[in-house]
């Protein structure tokens, strides 16, 4: 058992509800705070001096200047296994080039899944691990990660085992997503539902064998995959006993409802949401996860988050780090700028980040500073907590606790 | 003299021109260069070898790893000399708070003013360096700094002079502007063109005889100065010998045609400009200066550079940094999203960070790798230039040369 402190403000999130709008007003902020953890585990959270004097021989871990602590953040939606760069592809998109354009000229998803088939795993795994250090240095401390540049057997398996592996590496949390269902390669012979059922047949049995995921994604779109093939999918995947998530309404509206229908754990991206449909996911238990690095890596608009939150959805924020459409990675940033373009509370965005994120991931055990969540937090060198998110990514955590052990 | 290298990668920007769009052909990337340079000029770059063969007994500073160099970026306008803080204003704007209501709590530029005018020179000057500190991390070598937070006599030149002596601190270039016609202040008895006059005739004179700034900036916009008052004070400006720019059309129309008819260095923000003063701006020599920074952090539409670039316009792009609307501070953050949501390419955003916003400085000598140019370039730990931009700020600059010499 060890006390953690004095921080300036520990912003808690604690008693904020799994969903809908949130003022600033119902966030709690214990100034001149302290945590006691216990076994990885928070036992209280108070004033530094009262929780002092009333655990006498406590170990004190002391915090030196001033500092703010807000629960470690969660980042539900990533691609960061990839191998190659698609430093070109962003350049001709800026430059006006099309789609078409740009896959002749060898990028396109169609280039990251070449260079991660073509990568070794040592490669692989280093890559993968600088990009975990990266999220962790910016406070993030459970991180999914999706499959879906493998595009068969082999390569699909070759990806989970890496972030598997990554795991031994990293006291991050690391959440591993089968995403083979992303689109069907260039070099399977048959149809869109052929290649599903291959996925249903020959990849998730063996991911399900050897343990390496247990969510499966679909990128629902019409560059992709159509809705009924996709509701089809999911269905069989969860009788297979699989959590679901779907990249829903990116360009198209429509799959967010196939999502829903089905009782995916998130609905991931909703940037051509229709109103009809955020009203239809509002009274789902299904999160909406709002990616604005998409937005700003590809310059098109951003998640309705702030209908979401008003029609009473659970949304979380994500930074869908990938090589193609979203390569900046920085979440902090991302969600700010999220939050001036939406109009989103503090709160909002904290939330989205935190608990809300974790929700969709199945994960109720973080997210909030609350007696008997896990001991993850994040601290900042300032005296206010507000600085996190108004200077937009360029305050840099100064330090990463994960069940209370400091880790960055 | 020195022979610098080798470089993976020199993108010089050589021979490119000053107005206008321009194709990522047009760029000249040297490969496995060198940078020669003699008494902080550029007097060759070139390909390493041949420039190390070619100067035999050249003293060599030989660069480890993969390494590019572009030269160092110009920001050519922020307002980085400031007191206190205003992330609560962000929190309260994203909150759906109004103007006034922030106001009535304390916030808005009024309480910049108040906490610049109660800070002391020690706490500016050293506020003032971080921020300094931070830029020139990002290979930012010349930096253009305005006043405006102190609006009257005694605090606008206290500002001047602070950025003065901040010049004695940094190797950057420190390119201060007057703004004391950033708005009138509450304590100022008089009208608006009274206080404008109060600027000419007490400011203006005695920041000419302390030679404290050559350029005078003004804000004009509904709820600051007028188009017929603020085109007065500037042809009066004009006449007292200093440079002109002008903050126009952020919110509202028309006052770019003025800057332009003024012949204003620059007209800088441009978000709500017509079609048609577009094309009057382009044909001007008028600079006309992206913030995207600035969007950013209000959530608002971007400036339309794309159309400025396709009229033929000499297009900046400058952070804006400043602790109310712009809190980011990151030039490259802002500049890659603009891109992005402009459609720009590599070549028209490197050139809007370099000798296009030195063009509305005045200063030729710098911005391109070119012989006889000032020899500030900026290094980047990659083997391909294109991921400075790609990867929208999370890539950070490696080194910082100003006049050959490393700073960072
Ligand atoms: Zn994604
Ligand atoms: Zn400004």
């Amino acid at each position: 058992m060890k006390l953690i402190g004095p921080f300036k403000q520990i912003v808690t999130l604690a008693d904020l509800p799994l969903r809908g709008k949130l003022s600033d007003e119902q966030l709690q902020v214990i100034i001149d705070g302290g945590i006691v953890v216990d076994d990885g585990k928070i036992k209280e959270t108070g004033n530094f001096e009262a929780l002092k004097s009333k655990n006498q021989n406590i170990e004190t871990v002391t915090i030196e200047g001033e500092q703010i602590a807000l629960p470690g953040f969660v980042d539900s939606h990533t691609h960061i296994c990839f191998g190659g760069n698609r430093a070109n592809d962003f350049a001709m998109r800026n430059a006006g080039k099309t789609y078409l354009e740009i896959a002749e000229s060898g990028g396109g998803i169609w280039s990251s899944v070449q260079h991660t088939r073509n990568a070794s795993e040592e490669e692989l795994l280093k890559t993968l691990l600088e990009r975990i250090g990266f999220l962790v240095s910016l406070g993030i401390t459970t991180i999914e990660i999706k499959s879906g540049y493998g595009l068969d057997v082999e390569n699909e398996l070759k990806m989970l085992r890496i972030i598997k592996k990554a795991q031994d590496h990293t006291k991050a949390k690391l959440v591993p997503t089968c995403l083979s269902a992303h689109l069907k390669p260039r070099d399977f012979a048959g149809s869109n539902p052929e290649y599903l059922n291959y996925i249903l047949t020959e990849i998730l049995p063996k991911v399900k064998e050897e343990a390496l995921a247990k969510r499966v994604d679909i990128f629902i779109e019409k560059s992709a995959f159509q809705p009924e093939e996709s509701k089809d999918f999911l269905l069989k995947t969860k009788d297979l006993g699989f959590d679901i998530t779907v990249h829903a309404d990116q360009f198209t509206p429509g799959s967010s409802r196939i999502a829903v229908e089905v009782g995916a754990k998130s609905a991931d991206h909703l940037e051509a949401t229709i109103d009809e449909d955020i009203e239809f996911l509002a009274k789902s238990d299904t999160v909406a996860t709002a990616l604005p690095g998409a937005s700003l890596g590809l310059g098109e608009k951003f998640t309705p988050a702030r209908k979401l939150l008003d029609a009473g959805a659970i949304v979380a924020i994500a930074s869908d780090w990938n090589p193609g459409s979203a390569p900046m990675g920085n979440l902090i940033t991302q969600a700010s700028i999220l939050a001036a373009f939406e109009k989103l509370t503090t709160a909002e965005v904290l939330a989205g980040m935190t608990f809300r994120a974790a929700h969709a991931l199945g994960l109720g055990d973080r997210g909030k500073l609350e007696v008997g969540k896990k001991a993850d937090f994040v601290t900042f060198k300032t005296d206010n907590f507000q600085n996190v998110l108004y200077n937009q990514g360029s305050l840099n955590a100064e330090n990463v606790y994960i069940n209370g052990n400091l880790i960055h």
